[in-house]
């Protein structure tokens, strides 16, 4: 490993010292200020309880910790024109981000109104936490913020997610000692592994132990100091410790740890750029130890709180009815001297903003944080060059996920110069056939490896770990950074994101309600090796609730897609990898699968979302007897089965073949805008037949679809009910009533008048499912007028 | 640190190391002939396609090494006379555990048709992975397994969670190195700062790095040994590393590693019980370093298997079809010599079972792997004792988590002796209120203490680590192992365990299925800190999701509650947790709430599930005008507020109120044992007359449960909607049109015939919402009328 030059790690002078304190005081002052103050900003009158917001909400114990870290980054980015990002880890110290946003003039630039003077100011802490105003976390309504820290655990991932594949980036990390007691951050720190000194910009976490979180020690604070040395070295890291309590020490400190870090940064990068240096990089981990609420009220009411746990939310809580509280707020307030801090009409002084960068490199301003700003279309050739060609429906099979490697592996070649596009998944790339994309990247990768390797690529754009969390981490920063991507993962793993997927379409509802966040791709997710085709797997590898997840979410931000086949789901891809600012949840098999739709009839059908299958119907041009609807590639051939049944031993009964794609679309026009019109609706399903709908996953979703629907009374749906283990793919559909033989008794039994001729074929059929539970107990596989079935056969 | 004494710490006779590598060979060739063989179990004839199954599933990779830590354990196991248990986080590897289960004779008494002799063993390799035999992985089937590992990331956590309270247990659990890339996993090595060496167990970790994932290499795998040992050391463990795969030696390495850790375990177990020692102590883990797929076939078709991804599932996929496969399975095999393992019978030789231990502490037959079997009901009080009085409706106000604190704190005290009742959090347990069982327990804690703390004890009982995941696996881990407990959580973040409750439900709709199991306590959440009072954090923090996530779960285990005040809280607490088998979840605040019932009042409305609230209606005997429906502590209050409102000024409306505490009442009786017949459903919202619902979550949850009703169609829902920020609590329902002047104006609305006088009202309800929200942006609080309402003023 290279030695460091310390080329830049010289002490602070005097002057730097008291710039950056100023700096690190007002931010201070505007933190603690929007917690409390409704007017007199300046405190230029004695503070009195109607200055006083009436409901105090917001987070002080962070904030003098954030507002240190701002003001460090602003020096080396000034110092050495540094294009950098700041990830905020504890997200909730909104007041500490807005606070360094509006001095460096960002806030302002993009909210005119609450501008850099003492209006502004009023203005910035009046609207904090208060109704019609600015959330107290940093929300997407904070500029030069790309992550919440609402829900911990994420922060390193997404700073990784930014780094990735943006070389000339430093994406400093803040981590909460709380946020990293989470699964998600402890895995995070195993990213380093996959950062390649190259190609991608760099990470400097920045561990906060500021020692409590809501009410308890954190771990980490309360490990010895060699141990928790050890553990990050085991991490991959080489520590610098910053500790202390006295403004001026960690100052010096902190400004001493910021240039190693970078100086050791900059080495790495030129050795492994420029020397062609290809060990994996040790990188630089800070270890920042100061008092949580730091600054703050020493005691209150007799109970110490600055560098305790009570310092989490607001110290001081009585001030507008408890005189002595308001008098230790005041002089807390004053402490941080304001009057030297900011002229009388509120600008902040030159000391102040001595330290800060201009433009874009400002961290308010930086447009990696608007990654909308910086987003380009994704090169998407023809999906005729990646067809199956379908001259009759069904008589061909292709792996539709396989199929779809093909359109990636070309993507993916396609921005081998642009770098703009990445493939992620928890070790099921090839497991879910999408391996052909090795052809165009290997798999991002910088830890050892042997001959027998293979596709490990240290400038690789597939990243596979063994972590949804992780998958669902990076993926998400690189998008909120102006990137694009995909994450293919097991259907019932994909849950273990539920909570993330929320606080993702979350910020993309609000940040489509702010003029000034630029659309983002999407968060496209390939749900496969799903819930029907688990036969290694069984019981725990079967969930198709994902969908009922997202959509409880809102409806401007989720799509959701069940291709029946290759063509579809090419089609489906491609509308979700040219998209913006939607979360794409398309569910399809890897399975052999038989082919529907040309590529033609595909994108026709997807454009619809939904439609009729005349082909597969016996319709003449009157109302149909009954409407046979499918969603999801299982359930489709399983109605296509039922349809041929049909066909065979009812052959003037009136069958309409739906196929649904876009779940949406069977919701009202006015729930979702895929919503189809009454009309549409009607003229699919009917107003009065009989609709069997066989849908891939809970049947209850598509109740709740479509619950509004003329004819909602006449639907009836099978799915999958929680009824699985290890056994054949046609045991699965029986074990859950969604086989052809079902579907077929479902039709006889809610067609009225269909006489003898049909209470035999009904017989027939359930003599079919007895016949087929004799079988596979026998035999251990499916019958074989079911494994050898063909739809024109 | 205390010295420790390798007091068993010697070498393996020669006589050892055979019968523990017969052990060890025996299980890998059942393992391998699970995954294989129809017949010919005992190779007794040469093998041909026909003993092979039509269909080879399972996953061969883990399975040797699973099988030497199972012989290794069996071996300590009989030599020192341990309570074992072991959790086997590759859990897809279960032929491993299903073989060592059939050595020690476990699975023949749990299954007694898979008897220990050649009949039973060719059923043991039939069943596997096979139409109606058994899973393929370590599902509830198997006996001596609290564990199923098909999604990874739990293990160790539960590990712990079986070691809390049971001193004299040694809970060893193997951890692939897949799995270690979880966020989960990755979590789970601190909490070793968590576990008591007085009250709790050993937890003995034993990290499996065979190298290999699926497709790819692991993370931990490729470190170098100096720096994983760092990072283990980092975790506060003392690293064993076991290297090789030549077995002898490996068998030789593996008892002086066990040797040597079971000798510290029970040193520092000493040292803290006896002795009195108070530092942490710093637990082995074995490091276990094997090729995967270890005896395998080493190619197969020119390309390396064993020690490589390749052989993760099945070595040789064609040996049906290909007689070179063929002829390599057979030789793979013979190579562990079945003729010198069992006698032609098809019993295990005297070698092979020489390590075995007798009766319960085998580990397949552990008792405490089937905790029903260890399970006592919780001393719980009379509610009266904790009930707030309440004598006339809506006039006092309680929080209602702080009332169940008191429940808490009695049984945390009357289980003081016994300790089998733990309260988990991530770090919430005083922002959710219920701070008063830390009158009777500490929080757990083992890291360093400050004279500042409050309530940590290494004895505790509560225990907070800011880790959803780490909270819900140990809790999982201590109520399969027989106890009971309660998970404390921000009902927002609760999506953070998705996916860990799906495979709770689904192991526990599996075991209900299993007589041999028998009932457990059920896992208990209570979600607080909701959506509607989340004035803080806004945005991020609200979502009322988890309760249609649990909904699409087996009825048969999922409850859940939304108690409307304080005292209907503490009937749905006693009920949840004396209850055995389900999933109970709890919807409740922790802000003021008015109390509603009586202790009495309050026990029947909740026997009920739902019911009138003759007191809050305006109904004369005859069937009313309209219902308003409620569910949650703030849709109640708003409905109540509505009803007044209705009350005061049309005074002739016949307005019924009905309040459903139990969710699952609203479906039909078929679909969920708590539903309503159509009798009772009818009876209590009529079949013709409109419905307001106002409900605590998604809307569309209630039309998901009731659209099979006959009054469906007049079902109007109110509910979040995610419209929300940072706001007051009125706000909040204003911006989803759950507030009472709304809910007004939805009864108005629906009503027909009201005529001039309701337009009126309405209108004054409109011009409310309006002043509301002149008022909030003016103020910042809410309305004074709305501030100060009372129900009986």
């Amino acid at each position: 490993m290279p030695e460091v030059e310390h080329q830049n790690a010289t002490a602070l002078s005097d002057d730097e010292l008291r710039t950056l304190d100023a700096h690190w005081r007002a931010a201070n002052y505007l933190a603690a200020g929007q917690i409390y103050l409704m007017s007199n900003p300046l405190l230029t009158e004695p503070l009195k309880p109607e200055h006083i917001k009436p409901r105090l909400l917001g987070h002080w114990g962070t904030s003098p910790g954030l507002n240190l870290v701002y003001t460090h980054l602003n020096r080396v980015i000034s110092a050495r024109g540094l294009d950098a990002l700041c990830v905020w880890g504890p997200g909730h110290g909104g007041p500490s981000v807005l606070a360094g946003s509006w001095l460096d003039g960002s806030y302002s630039e993009t909210y005119p109104d609450v501008s850099r003077d003492v209006q502004g100011m009023e203005r910035l802490f009046r609207q904090f936490s208060f109704p019609g105003g600015v959330p107290s976390h940093v929300a997407p309504e904070v500029p030069g913020s790309i992550h919440e820290g609402g829900e911990l655990g994420y922060s390193l991932a997404h700073a990784y997610g930014a780094a990735f594949d943006n070389p000339n980036l430093l994406v400093a990390c803040v981590i909460g000692d709380g946020e990293a007691e989470t699964g998600p951050l402890a895995a995070s720190w195993h990213s380093d592994k996959f950062l390649d000194p190259v190609h991608d910009g760099a990470v400097l976490p920045i561990l906060h132990l500021n020692g409590y979180k809501i009410a308890n020690p954190t771990v980490l604070s309360r490990l010895p100091e060699a141990e928790l040395d050890q553990l990050l070295r085991g991490y991959g890291h080489e520590p610098l410790h910053v500790t202390g309590d006295d403004p001026a020490a960690v100052h010096r400190a902190m400004a001493r740890a910021f240039d190693e870090a970078l100086d050791r940064i900059a080495l790495m990068q030129r050795s492994a750029r420029e020397g062609g240096v290809a060990e994996r990089v040790h990188w630089p981990v800070i270890v920042l130890r100061t008092p949580k609420g730091w600054t703050g009220p020493a005691e209150v009411d007799g109970l110490p709180v600055e560098g305790t746990w009570r310092s989490h939310q607001v110290p001081l809580a009585g001030v507008r009815e408890n005189p002595e509280h308001l008098r230790q707020l005041e002089a807390w307030l004053r402490s941080y001297r304001p009057e030297e801090l900011f002229h009388p009409d509120g600008r902040p002084v030159a000391d102040v903003l001595a330290c800060v960068p201009a433009g874009a490199r400002r961290l308010g301003s930086t447009p990696h944080a608007n990654g909308g700003l910086l987003v380009r279309d994704l090169p998407i050739r023809s999906l005729d060059s990646f067809a199956v060609p379908v001259e009759k429906p069904g008589t061909t099979l292709h792996e539709p996920t396989r199929v779809l490697g093909g359109l990636l592996e070309q993507v993916m070649k396609d921005t081998r110069a642009r770098r703009d596009f990445r493939v992620v998944g928890p070790d099921e790339t090839a497991s879910n056939r999408l391996q052909a994309v090795f052809d165009a990247s290997g798999k991002a990768w910088q830890a050892g490896t042997l001959p027998v390797d293979e596709h490990l690529d240290r400038h690789g754009r597939v990243m596979e770990i063994l972590s949804e969390h992780l998958c669902q981490g990076w993926l998400e920063g690189y998008l909120l950074t102006g990137r694009h991507g995909l994450f293919s993962c097991y259907e019932a793993f994909v849950h273990i994101v539920d909570s993330m997927v929320n606080q993702h379409i979350k910020w993309l509802k609000t940040s489509r309600e702010l003029p000034w966040r630029a659309p983002l791709a999407s968060l496209n997710y390939l749900l496969t090796s799903h819930v029907w085709r688990q036969d290694h797997n069984g019981f725990s590898h079967q969930d198709p609730g994902f969908v009922d997840h997202v959509l409880n979410k809102s409806p401007d931000v989720v799509r959701v897609y069940l291709p029946p086949d290759a063509n579809t789901l090419l089609s489906v891809a491609d509308h979700a990898l040219r998209s913006r600012d939607y979360v794409n949840v398309i569910v399809a098999g890897k399975q052999p699968c038989f082919d529907w739709l040309s590529m033609d009839a595909a994108r026709a059908h997807c454009a619809r979302g939904a439609g009729i299958w005349d082909w597969a119907g016996t319709e003449n041009g009157d109302e149909p007897d009954v409407v046979l609807a499918c969603a999801g590639d299982v359930p489709t051939q399983e109605v296509l089965a039922a349809a041929q049944l049909l066909r065979h031993h009812l052959p003037h009964l009136a069958v309409r073949v739906v196929n649904v794609v876009d779940m949406t679309r069977l919701l009202p026009r006015e729930e979702h805008p895929h919503g189809m019109s009454e009309f549409e609706y009607d003229g699919l399903f009917t107003t009065d037949k009989p609709v069997i709908f066989a849908y891939h996953g809970y049947p209850w979703l598509i109740h709740r679809l479509a619950y509004r629907r003329t004819g909602h009374k006449n639907l009836h749906v099978r799915g999958y009910k929680e009824s699985g283990t290890t056994t054949t793919p046609f045991d699965m559909v029986v074990r859950n009533d969604l086989d052809r033989y079902r579907l077929v008794m479902d039709v006889i039994d809610r067609v009225p008048g269909l006489g003898v001729r049909a209470a035999a074929v009904r017989q027939q059929m359930a003599d079919a499912r007895t016949r087929h539970h004799a079988w596979i107990r026998e035999h251990g596989t499916d019958l074989p007028e079911v494994a050898d079935w063909t739809w024109n056969a």
